[in-house]
């Protein structure tokens, strides 16, 4: 849990067990809304872990979060990454930054904590599991957060189980109460819907083959021009469904349901949890206000496995970067199809 | 239950009020294992009824019946229909058999509640339509009668009351333990989601204009050859998406569960509901085991209803032929799209 | 529902089976909400009744009631239960006539359903109890209604099973929006704990041997003078202990709930059912708003069972005179120990 | 999140903000079940602490656990709490060891979370409270770690809110598997009820003047002679009533529940959470199995706010011992009422 080395961790040496005497020195960038969270989190609740440095485009942002957290302002993002007393990177800039940020780590031989999307198209994703492929150890973590929630988990769990028999369809609803501005119809597939995508091939351990998109009417609460909700049906090599409603203007609460139906049994989870409180209103509870709260928790636990990951030299700990890539490749066609309305196939090549 | 008159209800004649001298002698045609229930009802729950005769093709049936409920066996249907001592009949036989015996009802001038389906085509349905349009007064009931349970009425209330704005979609899941021999694939639509098809159409007040039948992998519980479960998804009349998973052989209990999705808020009924145990199992509660378990308080809804609308000399108070027809020719569309894997479009041509 | 028969029901007559060709002519006596209630019950809804009858002291409220059935007024109630024309009688006036009007009633041999209570004291009870013992036959049925109810039923088939062993606890709630006026403390337990003290006979098929009424700080919304909530705590024979919050002043809808304890496994009825919703108010449902929302269906049951019990000449399907009388007798001393903060000790004596 | 220092924190240095520079060095004295938990918490989790040493009466287990995190053994825990090298102790050894392991804490001037109970009467914890006064500073924290629940901040915050008016009551639950070995009648309301106790004064922010314990028949499950369940009831200064349900031979899980009735609402946790399943065993979830999958989370929050507050010179964020010293009076009255029989008034004297 302390450390004062200032060299970085080599992360290929042999390492046995728990090292016990050095943090892992982590840089943050990008520290708009998430990243100052996770900024937050490693300075605060992440065991082995010592946030550094900040960096962001917006200068003077970077300087406030820098003092708030009294840790280094690094402006540049690459010299963040190659900082020497950097020893591991999260990236929490926007997605079309990532490619570059996270070759340059790959370069510079440091652990990669990279929020979704891993990039903003297949052929740039691809372009990174050719290198991470090269360099011939995994150093780079997609941050799809849902794997390390435990109702995720227990899913998993049963699928992994038999005990219900094979899987036939994972029923999905993902809603938001609103959306920022320019928010886009495609974006509900790539920056939502995403998620799901990732969750199917970790529920079932298969790839996604085919999508379909279907734009129904827009509630009369999405801006003009957007596409809200939209319905998406994917189809598994072994041909089960994934259904998803995504409807991110609900005027209320954040909301992730999943219903897995299988030969003999289904189990839902992201149901209502909590405190449950009757009054001349009804009876009932809350909704979570937003993903923070509804994966806070998630969040936590990936943040504290990456580290351990880091500490113990294996660097990643969940999703890597065919995760990333097989996520960019459903969701551009799945954006293909909201365009054409016809269900389109996936085909993502081999896995180096 | 009881009545000393011997002549038919005239259903036309102007009735003020509810009329406590006479019960309606009913007649139950077909007395398989709905039947046998319906003539149980009758005979023991539905005020103002009188339980007077059985037919059934199957004559030893048929005497069994009445002899258990002390009434006539009458072993051919169109007789029963026709007996001066019958005002009112239940039909309960195969779907085939349904259009001869409304018609020959219709020409008697005597009420009918018809178990879904109506009949087994678009156009035979229409038939009827327009036999009873040329009527000039409404006879004919259809059995679906989901749209007397509790759950169903308090989802369309809240559709009325427009206080979620208008409704974008409808989830639903329609689960059989199993299915009994001889069922088909198309069965899954004709059988199954004829009443999510009725129910879509009871929700949103509009018509359904098209449909899509998906049939993924098959569970190995199928039986050789049933393409079990199906994904259907219908659109209607404004653009609301109705999506209906049918699976028929669950291996464990009946379930109906159906959650609309409306731009200001979410409803879902069918949940589990009754007693919940905790012991070395876990927490929990038991399912309907079938849907007269699910369903029963709603067709004890349904027939005092009906029973009460005869005697008023309104004859239906319910779904009638016109509802019978749009589930037909949805059914029959549905059908179409499971062969040929394309969406289908409806055309229901002018309501008379 | 009809019948012309004139003569009362002989109810020592033997009977094979069921008696279809006449209808239960019934008179209810009180027709303040309850009895109105009953008296539509009747008239509409229980096969094998027929309303002829009302009787009420204000003798406008019977003209009117009366009118609105179509059926007779009788404005002395004695008279009304000695009518030839009236087989059976619900009696629904205030508690304390109860006793005067059920012993002209078994005097007349005629089946009787009394609402709860039986009558306002153990005394006056255990009178009834040995006049219908001298009589040699079963003819009042008390009206605890709630043994009717599905979710009872179910813990009662628990319990019988044996499947969770012994029973150690019954954990009650019972809870009403607002009182009447002029509801007094002591009603608390005698008009709405009455229904725990029979239901916990029920389940446990013990007599309850001891009881204590704890008064804790009242609500605010509690009229002045009212002590409301209480804590009753029972003991039956084998040493189960039965805790009740009674709260009628909760100022929203109306809850009663019962949780079973056992020694390997516990049971929860009365939670929230129906429709689930989400909005910006959160998730839910609601909460029913009076008794009749909540125990509608089981009032239903219990008439329909009672006509038909009363038509096969058993004249009791449910709680009678004994069930009445050792209700009375616990509640008395629930009053008692309201006085005095003791607990109390019960000894109902020997049963004939 | 690092250090090089090896001399002890000064607890009462003035300290700006967040101490980044070192992490606070923890011995862990008892190293059970529970200690050992606590040792992994703080050698994996708790961000800022590092696990320095483990001390245990048993030698060879003190070995063993020292040996797994690569800590310390101290044989003596009280040359464990005076070693230059440790800033801070958790105390999980048996109760009656509690009381001079605190008083040494206190003199050597070191923070300490001491597990409940704070000592194992009354007086012995006055001793204490007093001893914490002479010092005029906080020191001891005590680990009533359901104050670190998520349900419980939020039942409290309901209080809190006002938005329910006053509490009336609360209702609680408390049941267990199995009890190990030895568990008396007098454990029930000593180890598991002062669960119940402190947070019964943690939600009404009152103190508990009365007590009463009822040992109805015990379950056949229980050791012989083990009084299992008992009914707690608890009075607060303004007249709430808390009612109590400890059930430690259920045969199956781990489950606590609570249950707020205020004047204009209730609110209810530790209902059932996670994962829904529906299967031939019908629907429900899975029942925590024992307190630390209920209350790992909270043990978890618990240990990272308490090693904030070291570090920020707090020392104490959460009970204090006055909170140890009012649970062990209660108690201690309870324990007495189980004896007798009888309600049990309880005086704490004056606060220091």
């Amino acid at each position: 849990m302390s450390t004062s080395t200032t060299t970085a961790l080599e992360p290929d040496s042999a390492r046995a067990g728990y090292d016990r005497d050095r943090a892992v020195r982590v840089a943050v960038l990008g520290v708009g809304m998430m990243g100052q969270d996770h900024a937050r989190r490693l300075a605060t609740l992440t065991a082995g872990a010592e946030l550094v440095a900040v960096s962001d485009v917006d200068a003077a942002r970077t300087d406030a979060v820098a003092a708030e957290f009294g840790v280094r302002a690094i402006h540049d993002p690459k010299a963040a990454i190659l900082d020497p007393e950097v020893d591991a990177i999260v990236i929490a800039t926007p997605g079309f930054t990532h490619e570059d940020l996270v070759l340059v780590a790959l370069e510079a031989g440091k652990p990669v904590l990279c929020e979704k999307p891993l990039t903003t198209s297949p052929e740039t994703s691809r372009r990174i599991v050719e290198a991470e492929a090269a360099l011939g150890r995994p150093l780079v973590q997609v941050g799809f957060m849902r794997r390390f929630d435990a109702g995720y988990q227990q899913l998993r769990g049963l699928v992994e189980s038999g005990e219900y028999g094979r899987t036939l369809f994972l029923h999905c609803a993902h809603r938001n109460a609103t959306t920022p501005p320019n928010f886009s119809s495609e974006m509900l597939v790539l920056d939502s819907v995403v998620h799901e995508v990732d969750i199917a091939r970790y529920l079932t351990g298969e790839e996604i083959v085919a999508i379909r998109v279907i734009a129904p009417r827009s509630t009369s609460a999405a801006p003009e021009g957007l596409r809200d909700p939209q319905f998406v049906i994917m189809e598994t090599e072994s041909g089960i469904l994934v259904d998803v409603e995504i409807f991110v203007n609900t005027t209320f609460g954040y909301e992730v349901r999943t219903e897995l139906v299988a030969e003999k049994g289904q189990a839902r989870i992201g149901l209502p949890e909590g405190m449950v409180t009757q009054s001349g209103q009804g009876w009932g509870g809350s909704i979570p206000k937003d993903f923070k709260e509804r994966f806070g928790a998630a969040y936590d636990v990936e943040f504290q496995r990456w580290i351990d990951a880091v500490r113990s030299g294996a660097n990643v700990d969940g999703p890597g970067v065919w995760d990333g890539y097989a996520a960019a490749a459903v969701c551009a066609a799945g954006v293909e199809s909201l365009r054409t309305g016809e269900r389109v196939e996936i085909d993502l090549g081999v896995k180096p």
